[in-house]
């Protein structure tokens, strides 16, 4: 990868493709830009096929729910895109929150959750994609989705 | 509903009424204000009659946490007007997180929280109301509460 | 306690030492600088004997956990410190996220995560210490710790 290419270039050149944006499913934006900071709504895992369902820990393995919070990571892209026109406007990633719906003895969080951190950091490269992030598990998720996240990013003026 | 009414008189349009603020229930402020941004605690579903408790989706349906995290959303409101002196100082609302002590199952998260969120709606109008959000199931909250949620808000200068 | 001390005076009149830092688990930074407020990863609780695991509520007592969010605070300075140079370069205390790892039954957070919120009183006093906060319980953490929190602090210029 080089560190010089643009997130949308890179994006390109790693062959990935971000989901359509949904309308939200309730009374809320997908994304509120303020005073230079771009906060996301969580989103859920989904590609063409669907949301992904289930308890991590139970229905489904770690390693597979790290696959959704990288799904997780490419709708927050959409919507970063759809909010700001290209991604080339994101000047950092500022924080993560990511949410697991787990079984309580579940313990793998933080590899779940680097699914999505390992794709900003593929896409913004070293220094505008490390982040602050808190991955801790929830009881229970909207629909029954394994992983939500939710994020703040810094834009350029 | 008027756009143009301000928050104040939205609020006295739609009769109702702000709970008094409770002192919080431990070390923290129920509010912080810094560089134009209200930072808004977590607060708890009240109102003369007490606090609603349980677990959503075994003792209290969504329908009616929906109600509970409208309760919430009067709190959070009353919390913002003893901050600012007046709902009116509200520049727009950021973002909304929303915890609903739900059981592992429950799956109607986005239901529960636009209690809050409609409110916030139509207090502040299509605009300043709309808002980032994320809405979760806890494992738990403070006294068996049944939903808690806390907020952004930015301030006119 | 003598409110004009420099909060690096308090940590040594209150004969605190900070913990070691670690290296983030997984792919993400400590803490996370960006125009004026540091956001701070969620820590979990150690010191020299290591982590402390368990469901709050069965394996660990409230009073118990209050001390493990003590060693969670003391984490998160080590992090401002190393972030910084020094605690005396915040200029407040924002906000703490408070996630306790308990019992679907448990309902004592507040008690719990007053731990942080007293020990960050006591360092950086009444008016810079104080803070908004959510406490909440969450199903799981990661490798069954007790206690996660994460802050946001602002930084003087």
């Amino acid at each position: 990868m080089t560190e010089s290419l643009s997130p949308e270039a890179r994006l390109q050149e790693l062959g990935l493709t971000l989901p359509p944006t949904l309308p939200p499913i309730a009374n809320f934006a997908p994304a509120l830009l303020d005073d230079g900071l771009l906060y996301l709504s969580g989103q859920g895992p989904r590609d063409s096929a669907g949301y992904r369902f289930g308890k991590v820990g139970a229905d489904v393995s770690a390693d597979e729910a790290r696959e959704h919070a990288k799904l997780v990571g490419l709708s927050l892209l959409a919507v970063i895109r759809q909010e700001l026109g290209s991604l080339d406007r994101v000047r950092r990633v500022v924080r993560l929150f990511g949410m697991v719906n787990a079984t309580p003895d579940f313990v793998l969080h933080s590899r779940v959750i680097d699914g999505c951190s390992d794709l900003f950091g593929a896409i913004f490269g070293q220094a505008a994609g490390r982040h602050a992030r808190s991955a801790v598990g929830v009881g229970s998720l909207p629909g029954n989705i394994t992983v939500e996240i939710e994020a703040v990013v810094a834009v350029h003026p």
